[in-house]
């Protein structure tokens, strides 16, 4: 027998995509079993693909991994590109596991469906199908139509997990909003005194780094720049080269032009700064920024003559430069705007053992007046123990 | 071998107490095994056997429970008698397991460590010594005196834990305090528009009647009478009759008169209500509220003048009355009063999947600023989820 569990026995030139239901329990869990290895494989990817999704491949070949691959930084070459190139010859009769649809259109190069059908592989088992309309089932019928066995449907949820990005960009044009909050137990990021440096431990805060590596892109207001003039940069060791595209949100009430951020990259090998303003930016700074390097992003405001960009005409600019996934990190004004539009899918909520008192500041400022009855309600999606804090991760429920 | 396990070999006239760590291993974890269930039984009572500690019995016969008891409600019979009672002439050659230290007094009752020597036990175990004057070794003394084989210290944490109210007040004079709150993932306690009821979900609001079970007293202040009118009354099904003391903490602004619980426990099976003042009540309304069946306790304030009650004293009052536990329901003035006596031993934390935002109130008022480096840090001991919101419950730290 050739191909992976059950290859065999699913090769054949009419056999369209199973859906796992249909399969038996055992083939079924074998595939997951190796699926989640490739969705591993998937993750390494996180935050340095975009525009492309962080895919990841497994080839198996009589229970042998003969190839593994996932997307490489900058979005090329495809997971599947790479786990056939290790593969070479092996790659025939064996079973490809790939966390997304293969792609089917031409781009730089030939698409990896094509590349799967040439290498010979005999079965292809997909978590997720790629709404792109580009793929959109071309990258299926492609395999199906070489007459390669197909099941689709393993492991879903967790593969969309992972490019939960990219899908959002594709499905709603913005990209995925995590909100970061570092509080104590009542909600705070200040003492009474106004000092924050630091609410959590050391573990947390360099997991936050950890949480800048895994997004394409980090939005600060200019409130942040002025109090903390932070580098946004990813300084964990052998993490640095993966420092996200930092953003500044303008205010439309001047731009701190002595910070940082506002100093632009530079000239060697640190990470973008982008500026998304609003109608209020003086053309001889607008020059002076992009002399230093910066992108501007000009953004609509909320309504006409509003000076601020809303935050739906931010999402919409930074997803057609290719962010799939953006970090918000302070500060509160900046959560609160776009949690009032409805523009934030997930929490990153770092919390302290402290109780630090209604004379800290809060880390959300005023929202409108919801019914508790049917107000969205967030979901408790993980949990994890960071030294002495937690970082519990909520997003929308329902 | 009569007597549990390792009672035989440890039984002699001139054994003295073994720590834990002096045991072979597979007899420790035997006694381990059987004092948790003797802690299993002392949380029945807990909440109930006021102002005695809540003490759970097992007598363990050539391997068979022969006789179990708990302190009974008002804190009599003693958890001893109880399980002699039940073992009646099987006792005899029996090991004791004793969530604390049998107590050697002569009170309304022959001292337990004298009954259990009378009723032939060979062995007895012991979770925590009893820091009662009355007491404080002599029961040991008792039973070692009889050549009773002795050990102490197994599971003594957990055993601790449960009579944490009753050593707190041998200790401090006074209750442990538990701090009740149930709020937002923001830490607020009405949404926008004020509205409270209800932050958390049924499962969440059943369990905070079950935490009025646990404790001895609840105490609220003024303001929630005037918001909420509240009973305080544990109406869980079955658990009607384990409703605690319901203690107001007038504020020196008046009294809602015409409140529920100012008009008095009534005639029936009601808990008692109890009235926490300072030198503003006026004595016609003293002599009214006393009609109506309150009980005042008259309590200093901080400074001269202040009609207050301090923290401490109403603390101290409670104490002299009995009281090893009280829960602190509201409302947020109440709690930060506490908090910032430094009165405070642990959060009874509900929390809801929601975001409020800053125009929702706070669970806390103002506390002093603290100096993050070294702020008193709060531990997280348990955690559990109910239904969609989680009850998360912390102690000080260190």
């Amino acid at each position: 027998m050739t191909g992976g569990p059950g290859g065999g026995s699913l090769a054949g030139p009419d056999v369209s995509a199973l859906p796992p239901a249909t399969l038996p329990a055992a083939v079924r869990l074998e595939h997951e079993r190796w699926m989640r290895v490739a969705i591993g494989l998937a993750r390494r990817g996180a935050g340095r693909t975009w525009p492309n999704p962080n895919v990841g491949c497994l080839l198996l070949r009589d229970g042998q991994v003969v190839g593994r691959g996932w997307t490489r930084p900058g979005g090329r070459p495809h997971a599947e590109a790479v786990a056939l190139a290790e593969a070479g010859e092996r790659a025939r009769g064996a079973t490809a596991y790939v966390t997304l649809e293969p792609c089917a259109h031409h781009g730089q190069t030939p698409p990896c469906a094509e590349a799967l059908v040439a290498a010979g592989i005999a079965a292809c088992v997909i978590a997720v199908d790629d709404p792109d309309p580009r793929v959109d089932g071309r990258g299926k019928a492609i395999l199906r139509a070489a007459g390669i066995a197909l099941v689709d449907g393993i492991c879903a949820d967790e593969a969309a997990w992972t490019v939960r990005g990219f899908l959002q960009r594709i499905r709603s044009l913005r990209p995925w909003v995590t909100v970061k909050l570092a509080t104590s137990l009542d909600g705070r990021i200040t003492a009474a005194d106004g000092r924050s440096q630091w609410i959590t431990d050391l573990p947390a805060r360099n997991h936050g780094h950890l949480l800048r590596a895994q997004h394409d892109a980090i939005l600060v207001g200019t409130g942040t720049l002025r109090a903390d003039d932070p580098q946004l940069t990813c300084r964990l060791p052998g993490l640095g080269g993966r420092s996200p595209v930092r953003v500044v949100m303008a205010s439309g009430a001047g731009l701190p032009m002595d910070s940082r951020l506002l100093a632009g990259p530079g000239d060697g090998d640190a990470p973008p700064v982008w500026l998304a303003h609003g109608d209020a930016l003086p053309s001889h700074m607008a020059a002076e920024l992009q002399r230093r390097g910066l992108l501007l992003l000009h953004c609509a405001g909320e309504a006409p003559g509003d000076p601020r960009p809303a935050p739906q005409a931010v999402l919409q600019a930074l997803a057609a430069r290719g962010i799939t996934s953006l970090l918000l990190e302070g500060g509160a004004g900046l959560a609160t705007a776009f949690l009032q539009a409805g523009l934030a899918d997930m929490f990153a909520w770092y919390r302290a053992g402290r109780v630090l008192g209604a004379g800290g500041l809060p880390a959300l400022g005023a929202l409108p007046a919801v019914d508790l009855a049917t107000a969205a309600d967030w979901r408790l999606q993980d949990r994890q123990a960071l030294g002495v804090d937690v970082l519990e991760t909520y997003v929308r429920a329902g």
